[in-house]
């Protein structure tokens, strides 16, 4: 037995310490560990299986609208930073810079990608040359690396996994059309593939992308009241076609700028999944994501036929097109019941001597607990409906734990005192930076996405006319 | 129309000037493009689509191997580059280094990997602790970067995509077996997806990779006849678990250093695919990972119910798994022939009023480049009989030309000679060093693989009594 699986169970108590909590379940599920340069991140098979599969069911969804895959250079000019003023503003202080390489000094440095836009704004501005090249829509699968003085796994590294995408249109309206569309992809994504609600709205100009005319986010819910911030889109009007020369002669004869968007969900999402689902006994992961969807655990493996029947079941449920693993190794199945629960296995099988004789299954289900049996013959219709019963479960009790810890304010102590009670807080804002900084300091609040509905009268914060109603929540 | 368009059947000719074809058909068929800092490129969708079909079919055999995904960091410590003395002497002088980030000085600089056997050994070295935990076999797709003098796109790029796969097995046979297991998949899916016809075998001492006992390789004969570089694995023996310290408790209690090894095939073989298959004309695509397997130009497609008649074949072809393009485009047909042959899309069907009328379809074998006609009716199957068909001869053809292009020299001048022929060479070697660098002063051709046969009895440059048969190139 490995030295830590002795440790397996002592994961931290959620309520008490959801932090520790965090690192506990990542480190000790494997689905992550600390990489040797200090913030970095080894993402291990069972953490990259999860990245997998999402990397599907995102990427088929970028081909279906349309979206073609492509690959971009890591490497940047430092000047490319500098052509569009917020954007270097914004990277800069993160960026980690390669001086030197061949064993020569550069004559000019160059910036490990913090993100894309500018050398894909250069890319774009020489492909681009009539109205018929628009739109261009490309999407990279790609590691991007931003200097972080705190880090934690998957929630914020220095080097993390993500997809950008990037599209030039002729006009802005359309420009902006597709990112709210982009926005739209990924809720519906984090609806149906990771059972997770989310808030989606436009971001505040403190807290949009540096070089975006606007940029739009989800937001999650974490177990601890929490927001995550689990994607964005940008709208970027002409600043980075400006900056890059990404123009076209138009229909009628004249050289146009493009308008750009960009939109990019990351490994982050793992961390999101972990803190909207888990529990006491730790992950609990939903099944479209899940890289083990069903694990079946022989009772009594010893006895005469049981391996047999739990290994002609798996393969009946592979067969079906289910993620399905047999536990067969010498622990006690007490010991793997443990083991599998923390690891957020969806659904547990058990199945022993008298099971079978009975042509019975013992199930355990992660997102509720709850044992129950089913007839084994031709059960792969019943198991996927269990599989299908269980992600709307997650997804329907998150929603829910959501949707009761939105609370409105009126005033900053009502703000205060809702998010120090792990809600989002829906209240008035003026729509002046002054105002959102002094809620930040008096609150450690941010504002996560403005409402679509604006029916907060005044301002939080100083009590003029509210332009806006806004999320505000303290956030990863 | 975009600027490039009206250049589209500008190809240098192939057999005067190959290097100049190479380039030219990759720009010109949007492979991929120059990235703005030198000796960098940008892998264009339709390149990128060729990379995905590439990577999907090997993904499939390493996980159907049992073998896992993870992602280890980007940024190696310098000093774990020196850990293991060989591997820093052969990897140093190429490496890209990041000397600040965050807007510091870093205290240690960091190393670009341009290999991850030193970071993976290092974590291998954590997680490993009992002959249970043994053989441990994990594989990552990512960027990797070495600084090289003179680059060309694929073939040779500062940065690259590629997959590296690393074990670790308790013994040294296992993990020898490991080592040429996996070049045994590499050449099947040579074979059987790229259609390539490849040479396996060890390299010399002087070829192998830094830091290894030995490296297997695999070559393949270009249009020129020089060998590219395809496919290597490893074998390391202890050398990195000794610099890592990857031990582990064996059965009977001892700890023991690990047996490592690895395995790594990168975006190469895009330019492979490109100098195999390739003709005047331009690409010649395998049809496993053509990004368009079948391309469909309407004839007279302004007449009644040829569009409708183009969409619902192409819709029963969809259906059929194949995948399928339609040129519904102004240009015509004569411009749409070219530019999909010099795609180098395997088939193309043409579809006019009297093929409708007749019920019959008019195809196009870009690798045979015959046309010929089929029965619409339940053309799914035909079809994709026609695909196997190209698969086959293109292999055949790449085989038979290379076998018949690899010659036996006794002398230095006769290897010149066949070198210069644009031949591989077989010849003896009494295995000095010397020797292996004269032939490379005298031919500019490398010792390429050593041949399993030994039938060459004395040395090509020496005279003395040869200890390997070994097959010699220029190669790229």
């Amino acid at each position: 037995m490995a030295k830590n699986e002795g440790f397996v169970n002592e994961i931290a108590d959620i309520e008490s310490d959801f932090p520790r909590w965090y690192t506990d379940v990542v480190v000790r599920t494997k689905l992550a560990d600390y990489g040797p340069v200090k913030g970095t991140m080894v993402i291990r098979p069972y953490g990259y299986a999860i990245w997998e599969n999402i990397q599907r069911e995102l990427d088929a969804r970028f081909k279906a609208a349309g979206v073609e895959n492509a690959y971009f250079p890591l490497l940047i000019p430092m000047s490319f930073m500098t052509k569009e003023a917020e954007h270097v503003e914004g990277f800069a202080p993160e960026v980690a810079v390669v001086t030197h390489a061949g064993g020569a000094k550069l004559e000019e440095p160059l910036v490990v990608r913090p993100t894309s836009e500018t050398v894909i704004g250069h890319m774009f501005g020489k492909w681009v040359e009539s109205w018929r090249d628009l739109p261009l829509r490309q999407n990279q699968w790609c590691n991007v690396m931003r200097w972080e003085k705190t880090t934690r796994p998957f929630l914020r590294t220095s080097e993390f996994l993500w997809q950008e995408g990037h599209s030039v249109y002729a006009t802005g309206e359309e420009a902006e059309a597709e990112t709210l569309a982009m926005l739209a992809l990924y809720a519906e994504f984090a609806k149906n593939v990771l059972c997770m609600p989310v808030l989606t709205g436009r971001k505040t100009e403190k807290e949009k992308f540096a070089g975006a005319v606007a940029t739009y986010g989800m937001e999650a819910m974490m177990h601890d009241g929490k927001s995550l911030q689990s994607g964005t889109t940008h709208y970027m009007g002409q600043n980075f076609a400006k900056a890059f020369g990404v123009q076209f002669t138009d229909k009628d004869g004249a050289l146009k700028y493009g308008y750009t968007m960009s939109y990019g969900v990351s490994t982050r999402l793992i961390g999101a999944l972990i803190m909207t689902h888990g529990d006491a006994r730790g992950l609990v992961l939903p099944p479209p994501v899940a890289p083990v969807q069903v694990v079946i655990v022989p009772i009594a493996m010893k006895k005469e036929g049981v391996l047999e029947a739990v290994g002609a079941l798996a393969e009946r449920l592979k067969k079906a097109g289910i993620k399905v693993k047999v536990d067969d190794t010498d622990n006690s199945p007490g010991w793997k019941f443990n083991e599998w629960e923390m690891k957020g296995v969806p659904l547990r099988i058990e199945l022993g001597p008298r099971d079978i004789e009975a042509g019975k299954l013992t199930f355990f289900r992660r997102d509720t607990c709850e044992k129950g049996e089913m007839g084994s013959e031709n059960c792969e219709e019943a198991v996927k409906e269990l599989l299908g019963a269980i992600s709307v479960n997650l997804y329907e009790k998150a929603k829910k734990r959501m949707e009761e810890r939105i609370v409105n304010a009126q005033t900053l102590d009502e703000l205060l005192a809702g998010v120090d009670g792990g809600n989002f807080v829906r209240a008035g804002w003026c729509g002046e930076r002054a105002c959102e900084d002094k809620v930040k300091d008096f609150a450690q609040a941010t504002a996560r996405v403005m409402d679509e509905k604006n029916d907060m009268p005044v301002c939080v914060c100083c009590g003029k006319k509210a332009k806006r109603t806004v999320f505000f929540a303290r956030a990863y």
